[in-house]
């Protein structure tokens, strides 16, 4: 591929989120050092406290939420730019109301393990 | 950093380009393996046929350019995904009109040279 639009991908749910879904818009069969997603939460819905072992680099595209990134709590919206280092603890709570949370996020083309903190 | 808004980022003159900047949103001094960029081309601006060592792996974040890539001349609008490998020719021509083209520009951490074509 070198142009589609993000709306012709996937979007499969992710198991451990609440109404969320992941469109992988750029794979490692394209990508030969880091992989681009699409992660849409439905208003309300999330991901719980978790590591990867992989770092993220995200954009906010659309709507906001409450991040949790190791102690920290951040309400973060479109335009925002957040970066979770590999191992940090981190959640997703969208903001309830009309407005899906889309955000992208890139990560290296490397084995990662998501491991949900408690369980 | 963990979260910053995107407009907080110093936008600098890219000197290739025409009416374009580009904002360092993640650099390599806090993401390991890729940095992520937002160029910014006023109406009518753009870069020249130009190639890079490394990848690109875009998003477009608003506006529309025609993008040639290779051989291929490509209309792209918001909401679109780009891949350009490493080594080939493209250029960037934002659309006349009110809107700036803004895009997302990830490449990985490595030593990169840009070369105009022709030059």
């Amino acid at each position: 591929m070198s142009v589609r639009n993000v709306d012709s991908f996937i979007a499969e749910p992710v198991s451990a989120g609440r109404e969320t879904t992941r469109q992988v818009l750029i794979g490692p069969d394209v990508g030969p050092n880091f992989a681009l997603r699409r992660f849409i939460m439905q208003p309300g819905g999330g991901m719980p406290l978790h590591t990867n072992e992989v770092e993220h680099e995200q954009y906010v595209l659309r709507g906001s939420a409450k991040v949790q990134i190791g102690d920290a709590v951040h309400h973060v919206k479109a335009g925002d730019v957040v970066f979770i280092p590999g191992g940090v603890p981190h959640s997703y709570d969208a903001d309830a109301g009309a407005e899906p949370f889309e955000f992208l996020c890139i990560v290296p083309n490397r084995p990662d393990q998501v491991k949900i903190v408690g369980c």
